[in-house]
C-alpha cells in the first residue's frame, strides 16, 4: 500500500475525463518509462500502482533511491494498449516529481557531507497537498531524513506556546500531553534558550532563523544527548555553511515545495 | 466547489494525524495569511475552503492573478485557535504552491510579450497528480492558457496514430469519433506534415521537440486559420526565441511541475 | 478505467444492505447477460467491472455499439456463486440503463439519415446525476455525438452573458479566458445574431427552441465554416424536420433522460 | 441526510470540470427551479442539498409529492452567481429525473384505483446505478410502494433456491438465518405452489410472469393473511387488468428504470 | 464483497502511516492468524479481504461461526512479506472484534437454550460505528438473531409516535407508508398496549424495560401470531430468567458494543 | 477535525438505509445525551460533529475526561425534527463506545497510581478498525498514554529483526532509515538484552510477555535515561502488580478492544 487505490482513481480520473477517444484502441502494447535527465529515483512504485491498477502488468521497476542515468529503464509496462496509454501521463507525472524531490534531496545531502559525515538533511512539512507520504518517501529516497510526518508524531513547541506557559511549562505540559512514544521539540530564539529548552528535557532544539553563526553558538549552548536543528529559509546553496556548524539537523522546505520535476519519458511499442 | 470537502479532507488528515496534542488549545484566535516573497497570486480561494472546512471564518482574501508585494495579506482568518492553527498548514502549502505556478507563468507570458503581443503562453498535461484542477486554475491566474484540461477536453494525433492510419486517416477518424465540441490537433515532424494536417483540418498543429529556427519553417508552412504550438523542453529562458518564431502557443510543462513554490508565512494573534 | 471501483462499490452496497442471507451460497456458478429485447449494446463493459471487482471472470462481452437480438448473449460471468448472484443485478441494471440510452440514440441517428446523411445527433449535459460518463459513452455507441461533456469542455456563451457583455464582447471575453484549446458555441435568438456570433469567432452558433423553419432561417445566415446546433425540446419523432434544414447538428436531452432501459435477462447455472 | 455530501460532489464534479470559464462571474443573484410540465414532484429536496452544499440559500422547496403545474416554482434559490450557476445543471438533472419517476407512479396508482382500492403499485430493484435511495423515494412520493429496498430488506426464495432445496425447505432454511424482522416472499410458479408456499409461512406470495388470469388463479389459492403479488413485465398500461385480480401489489421496474424525465427550467435573475 | 476495499483502505491507512520503516523489507513471508483463546470464529472474511488488497494469498480460512480451540489456524497468508506485515495487525483486530462479537453471542444463546428451543438472542443498532455489517454478520455467526439492520429495514414505532398519534393511528400511519416488504414492531409499556398493538396489525410488540414477570405478563397479553421482544438493559446473566417467560425474542444491546475481543495472534514465518 | 464528514457519512448511512419513513417527521425538536451510568466522558465531540453534519445545534457538550454521574447531561441538540432522530442512535453508539474506552484506562490509571505515582498507562494498536483516532484520544481522555499511534509513529524492533540483523544491528539500522524525530524501541527477551538494548540506544525497552517478577528484573537492567515498558496480556486487574516493579509503561490492549460501552440514553423534547 504505497497509495492507495482512492488516490489512484483520483490521479487517473483527472486526466482521463468522461470520453477520451485517441486511446481508445484494441490490442496490447509495451512501453518503457525511461530517464531523459539523470538523478535519483523515486516513486516508481507509485508508478507501478498506477499500471497495475488498470491491469497493467509491470517488470523492472527501479528501487527507490537508485541513481539513474539518462537512458535508464525505471520501469517496463505490458498490457491492454487503452489501459498502458491511459496510465502513462499520471506514471511520469507521480515518478518525474518524486524522483525531483529525490535528486535535490540528494544534492543537499551531498552538499552537507562535504562539511560533516554526521549532519542529517531533513524535509519539513511544507508538502504538496495531498502528496505527505510520496513526498516523505522521496526524501528518504535521496538520503535525507523525512522529519516530523505529520502533526501526531512529534510535538514541536513553538513560540506561542512559550509567550502562554514559559519555555519550561510547555514542555512540561506537552510532555505530559503526548506519549511516552512522541519527541519533543523546542523552537528557540538564542543560545540561552536553547539551554534552558535541552535542560528542561526537550529531545531536539529547533535553532529557527539564525545565521550560521547564531546556529554555532546555539549548537555550542546545547549539552550532549539533545539534539540541534538549523531551519528557516535554508537553500541548497545555504547548506555547506550550516553544516559546517555542527549542528545536527538542517532542515529545508525547498525539498519538497520547490524541487523540478526529473524528466521522464514514456515510450511505447 | 473550487476544490471538494473530500480533497481538503484528505489534505488535513495526512497533516494532521491521529492525536494532535500541540494545536488543541482552547479558545478563539485570529491569522493573516501574509506574502514573504512578491509574485502572483492564486490558490488563495483553496486556502479559504481549507479554513471553511474547519469553521473558521476568512475575509480579504486575494484575487487570483494579484501582483502582491513582501508583506500583503492574502487571507485573514477568524475562529477556534484549534481550527485556525490546524489549518495553517496546509492553507499555506496549497497557497504557496498555486502562487508559484502562477508567478512562474507570468514570467513566460511576460518574456513573450516582449517579443510578440499575441503569442500564448500553455501548461500541459504534466501537472502534480491531484492537483490538475488547482494548477491549471493557477496558470490562467498567472496569465497563462491552460491548454488541454483532460485527455477528453481535445483530441491529439499523435505519431502512433498517424503511423497506423495515416495523418489524414487519422484526423479523419478522431473527428468523426469525437464530438463536434472538440478540437483536433496534430503532433507533426515537419512543415510539410504540418501543412498537411491543417489542410485534414486540424485545428492546431504542434510543432514538437524543434528548433526555433524549426518551428518558424513550420509556423510559415500552416495556413491561415489553423493554429501552432511549440513545445516539448522549453524553458522560461527559451521563451523569447520562439515567441519570436510567430508561433500562436508555446506550452511548458515546467510551468506546473517545476515552478519553486511562492513563500508565505501565516501569522496568528 | 470505465468506471472507477469506487463507483462500483456504491452500486454494490447501495444494493446489498448489510446481511444478505439469499445469495450467500457455496460453490461456483456460472450466468449470462441475455437480451430479451434488441437493440443496440452500451455499458457492457462497466457491467464486466462490476463482475470484476467481485472476482468473478467475464467472457464473451459484446462490444459497445454492437446490435443486439432477443437472445443474444452479451456477457458471460464465472466464479463463485456468491459473487455472481450479488452482481447480478447491479449489471443488468447498468447495462439496460446504457443500452436504452445507445438504442434511442440510434433510432435518432437513423430517423436523421433519412433527411440529411451530414447531420449529427447529440447529446446534452441533460444526464442522469452520477452517470455523465456511461451516458456519453452510451450515447457515442449509438452513433451519436457525446457534446458537451462538462461545463469546462467548451464555452457556451449565453443570453445572460450576451446581455451583460454584448454578443461579441461576450465571444471575446471568454475566447481570451478559456484555452486555445476549447471551442465557443453562443446561443442565439435569430438569424441576424446568428450571423454576427459567427463574424465575431463562434465555432458553432446554437439556435435554440426554434420551430425547423426558423433553424432553416438561422442555418442560412450562418456562413461556411461556422457549425449549426438546432436545440430545445426536439423529439426523435421531430428530428427528421429538423434534419431537413440542414442544420449540422440536432441535440436532444431525452437521449439520455428519457431513453427507456433495454431488457436484459441474467440467467444462472 | 437525503443524499450525502459524497454523492453531491460527485455530482457537480462530473458537470463542472477543471476550469469553467462561462460561470465564474462576480456577485450574486437568484434563481428558480420552474416546472415546464405538469406532473409529481420529487427529488427537490436533492436540488436543495446539491445548492446548499455550494453555498446557497434555497427557499419555497415543493414537498415530495406535490402535484405541480407548468409555471409552478418548485425552488427558489439565492446566493454566490457563480455557485447559482453551477449548481444549475445538476439541480435540473436530479429534481426531473426523480419527479419523472413519482409522475410514472401515480399514473400507475391512478390506472390500479379504478379497478381496485386496495392493490399496491410498487418498484423493484431495478433502479439506476447510484441512486436506488432517490428513485425509492421518488417512488413513495408519487404514492407507490418502494418494495424492497436492498437484498438485506427481505428474504426472496427464487427458483434455483427451490430447486436446491424444496420449497418448504427453502423457507424454513431462510427464516431461520434472516432475522425475525425480515419477511419472507416466494416466487412460484402456479397456484399449487402458492398454496404450499402460503402454508410453510411465506408473507408474501410472488406471482411471476403470469396473465392476469393466471394471477387471479395464483390469489384464490392463497390464503387469507398471505399477500400476493403480480410482477414481470407489467407496463402502466397493463396495470388495471392486473388490478383487476384482486392481487395485493403489482410492481413494475418501469417506474423506476423507464420513466421520462419531467422538465424543468432553472431561471436566473 | 464482505466488507468493501474502501474501508479496507482506511482501516490500512490509520495503521501504517506516511513512512513504515520496520516492515520495509524485501522478499516472502508466510503468517498464520491462530487463536489463542477458544471461542467462535467470526470477521475472518474480513481480515482475508484485508490481506487480499495488499496481494496476500490466503487460505485455509476457518467458517463463520466455527467453534475454534486454543492453536486453532483461522488463517494462513503468503506473499511479500512488506504486505504480510503490513496487514497483520489489522487482520488481527477485525477477526478479534468480530469473534469477541460472535463468542458473546453464543453464550447468550446457550443460556437461553437451557430455558427455551424457541426464544431468539438478538443484536441491536448498538453497534459499533463503521461496523454495522461487520457485527450483524458476526452476531449470526454466534447464533444469533441480527435483528433491524437499518432504519429502514423495519418500522419501529416508539413512544413519542404514540404520543402524537395514537397506538392505532401511529401503526396504520407508518404500515402505510412503508413498503408491505417491512415490518412493523410497536414499542409499549404494559399488557393492554401490547395487546392493543397486536390487534392493530403489528407484526412485533416489544417490551421495553421490563422485569421478567412483567414481560410473561405481556406475553400472555399478546395473541398468537404476533412476535414478543424484551429488550433493555439486559445482559448475558438475565437471558435465562427472560429465556423462561416464553418471550419469542431477547436482544441485547451489549452483543455488539460491549463484547471483549477474541485473542489470535499472528505468527509469521 | 475530530472526525470527517466521509466517516460520518459512512456511519450515518449504515444506520439510515434508503427510506426510513418512521422519522420522517416535520418541524423542531431538542433532546440531550444524558449519562445512564457514571464513568469518564469521551467521544462528545464526534457525537457533535454528527448532529452539526446534519444541520443540528448543539451545545452543552461536556470536555472530554470530565467525570460524569448518572443523569448528567452531556451534548444538547435543537434542530429540525428529522435531523436530530437519524443522528440520535450514531451519536449514542460513538460517546457511548468512546466512553467507555476512557473510563477503564481511568480505572486502570487509578489501579497504578496506588502503587506508583509515575507509571504510565498505555494503550497500544489493537483498536477497533476505523476508530484508531477516536480511541485513541478517548485513552488520553481517561488520562493513559496513546503510545503508537501507528506504524510510522515509532520504530518497534520486534525478534524477526533481531533474528536477522542482530539486536544491535537492528537498532543501528532503523535508527538511520527513520527520521531523528521518531523514538525506538525494542522488544527483549530477558534482561540482558534490556541492557543491550538499552545501551545500543533504544529510546524504550519493550518487556513483553513476562510476568511481574520477570519485569521487575528487566528493569533492573536498563541504565537511567532509557524507558521501560510491560506489555503482553496485562488486565486491569493485574496493573496493580505490574506497576509496583518500577517499569514506566504499562500497556494493554484491553483499554481499546475489550472496553465495555458507558451506558447513555438520548431524551428528546
Amino acid at each position: 500500500m504505497v497509495v492507495t487505490d482512492r488516490q489512484i482513481e483520483e490521479w487517473l480520473r483527472e486526466d482521463i475525463g468522461h470520453h477520451d477517444v485517441t486511446n481508445d484502441v484494441p490490442g496490447e502494447t509495451t512501453g518503457r518509462l525511461v530517464a531523459t535527465e539523470s538523478g535519483i529515483s523515486a516513486g516508481i512504485e507509485a508508478a507501478v500502482a498506477v499500471f497495475e491498477y488498470l491491469g497493467v502488468d509491470v517488470s523492472d521497476a527501479a528501487e527507490a533511491g537508485d541513481r539513474i542515468e539518462i537512458g535508464d529503464v525505471v520501469l517496463a509496462a505490458e498490457g491492454p494498449a487503452r489501459a498502458v496509454l491511459r496510465g502513462e501521463r499520471t506514471a511520469v507525472n507521480v515518478a518525474g516529481h518524486a524522483s525531483g524531490v529525490a535528486t535535490r534531496t540528494r544534492a543537499a545531502v551531498e552538499a552537507a557531507r562535504a562539511e560533516s559525515g554526521a549532519v542529517r538533511i531533513a524535509a519539513t512539512r511544507k508538502t504538496t497537498p495531498g502528496l505527505r507520504g510520496v513526498e516523505k518517501r522521496a526524501v528518504a529516497a535521496g538520503g535525507g531524513d523525512t522529519h516530523r510526518l505529520d502533526l501526531s508524531h512529534m510535538v514541536m513547541v513553538k513560540d506561542n506556546h512559550i509567550a502562554e506557559m514559559g519555555l519550561e511549562g510547555a514542555i512540561e505540559e506537552f510532555a505530559r500531553k503526548a506519549s511516552f512514544a512522541t519527541k519533543v521539540e523546542v523552537e528557540v530564539e538564542d543560545p540561552e534558550e536553547a539551554k534552558r529548552a535541552a535542560e528542561a528535557g526537550a529531545d531536539i532544539v529547533l535553532l529557527d532563523n539564525m545565521t550560521p553563526e547564531e546556529v554555532r553558538e546555539g549548537v555550542e549552548a546545547i549539552p550532549e544527548g539533545t539534539l540541534s536543528e538549523a531551519s528557516g529559509g535554508i537553500t541548497v546553496g545555504g547548506v555547506p555553511a550550516y553544516a559546517a556548524t555542527g549542528v545536527d539537523v538542517i532542515s529545508l522546505g525547498a525539498l519538497t515545495h520547490s524541487a523540478p520535476a526529473l524528466d521522464y519519458s514514456f515510450r511505447t511499442g
